[in-house]
């Protein structure tokens, strides 16, 4: 009988899942709602049924599902066994692959989300045949994810690997809502270049009632298209973010660096100023070149790497 | 018949030198001139000389010596048999372990010298118990050694590890000799203090004739004593220093970090406020937290590491 792994990757607002095989095959994706305002018990309730909706649709037993792999938008501690804060979720100090486990009767092995995109990249997307890769997912903050010798780093508290609350831009920086200044998810992030397109442009407010979060692809799309001001502000993204990864490059060597999220769907516009400023930041750039690549999963890497985080595990 | 191990810390104006029992004992140790400026030949006479001087005090045969250990102000590849930049002594791509090992007549294991204290300070000094260590060198510049599980990591190329030019401050740092903008030397080294506190004083150039990057002792010894303004000068570089650190501390876990070098010497003027910055700018750092200790070998951390670096080698 086919055995199959259940891959969970948790948002704020949707909760994503699919079925693999246990070859690591995507047989079936879906979503539904994390309606994380009708409180956590509520939350993993909407994950049982999503899981038990993925096997009605592939046409197998929920038996037949060996093991959840769950990805969560939280600081987690040891190995993800332990949920330390979720601000999107409202959730902290919650164990929540043992409170799965028990509704839907699965081994169930969660990690961070971010984590959990490189993993999955690094397994079936753009991280292959790489020994230390670093994905970057940009969005509406900025989530990293490390792969060491092959494996996921974590440490021991789970807590490292943030790349988003690395200051670099120390006492004048935008306040962020780690409690530093300056970070560079403040500065790099989704809100952070559309904040300073709507200050380019010195609209009024009421003339960008529409604009959230998914509306930044309008300002990279205006770069490529040629306005001066868009372009600018692009270029500034990437001084910022590329001034971030070669500050790590100038502490730590790593083959490839994987950028996903939806700020990745600016392609090169994004890519190629960010690939010359970590060239012009890197000390000795030219004898360890790293690799600066856009994802290949898109907003799938967390579900594969979620599938992956649950087969490398009993 | 006993055997000694040869370790020499290269600076750019003294060469430091000591002989080490095989067991790790320091027997002796003395200083020369570098005399950098009468060439790259001269230099690594100069360290021959010394070797044989060091035999000479401690009434043993050079024949007695195994092996030397070096280190170079410089960043080093291939394991440290090359040294691809030394500016201050004027080196360029050469294989100066070589070259000193057909003048010496010994086998001679070069490494960077910031990465050499590290592992001085790990084998017999405040990294011993450690697995994860990264040690600070703050003088005139800011150098960084790291040890990874046990051993000193240098990445494929040795060009990692290098603290002291992370950007802190990006676009209105101060211009640093690297070519970046607001790299944390440029910030926390000890002319970077002393340049502050010039200006915080607001003395005619003429009124310090005499200061020299030694007399940053002069600051912090003024902080102890209560001076205001020299209080608010360390707190800035403790504030950026702890940016730093924190900023790795968030990318990478470590059990502990050794500050050295002739700053070092500040104490707990320049300690307790950098382990309160670390500990505010670092995310769950009481879930994780990191010692900050000052090294305890002084500046012969270079030669114990050069020691032990000669020692892991055949």
């Amino acid at each position: 009988m086919e055995t199959f792994i259940a891959a969970v990757d948790l948002g704020g607002t949707a909760i994503k899942g699919a079925l693999f095989t246990d070859k690591g095959s995507l047989v079936i994706k879906h979503s539904s709602s994390t309606e994380s305002e009708r409180g956590y018990t509520h939350v993993l309730k909407n994950i049982d049924a999503l899981i038990n909706q993925l096997c009605a649709q592939a046409g197998c037993d929920i038996k037949q599902v060996a093991k959840v792999g769950l990805g969560v938008p939280a600081f987690t501690s040891n190995a993800g066994k332990r949920v330390v804060l979720a601000p999107n979720l409202g959730w902290r100090d919650v164990c929540c692959a043992a409170d799965l486990s028990r509704i839907v009767g699965l081994p169930v092995f969660c990690n961070n989300d971010a984590n959990l995109a490189a993993l999955g990249e690094y397994w079936q997307g753009m991280g292959r045949g790489t020994e230390n890769m670093l994905m970057i997912t940009i969005g509406t903050g900025i989530g990293s994810g490390l792969i060491l010798a092959g494996e996921l780093y974590q440490g021991t508290s789970g807590m490292a690997v943030e790349i988003g609350h690395m200051v670099i831009m120390a006492e004048d920086g935008p306040q962020c809502g780690c409690g530093r200044r300056g970070c560079v998810e403040t500065l790099t992030s989704a809100p952070a270049v559309l904040s300073q397109a709507k200050k380019a442009l010195r609209l009024p407010r009421g003339e960008w009632p529409a604009m959230t979060v998914t509306d930044v692809k309008q300002v990279y799309q205006a770069a490529a298209d040629g306005d001066p001001r868009a372009a600018e502000i692009v270029e500034r993204a990437a001084y910022y973010l590329g001034t971030a990864l070669a500050n790590i490059l100038n502490f730590y060597e790593l083959d490839r660096i994987v950028i996903g999220g939806g700020v990745s769907q600016a392609g090169g516009i994004l890519l190629n100023p960010l690939r010359r400023v970590v060239e012009r930041e890197t000390i000795f750039y030219q004898r360890r070149p790293t690799e600066i690549v856009l994802g290949k999963l898109g907003n799938d890497a967390g579900i594969y790497g979620a599938a992956r985080w649950a087969l490398l595990h009993q």
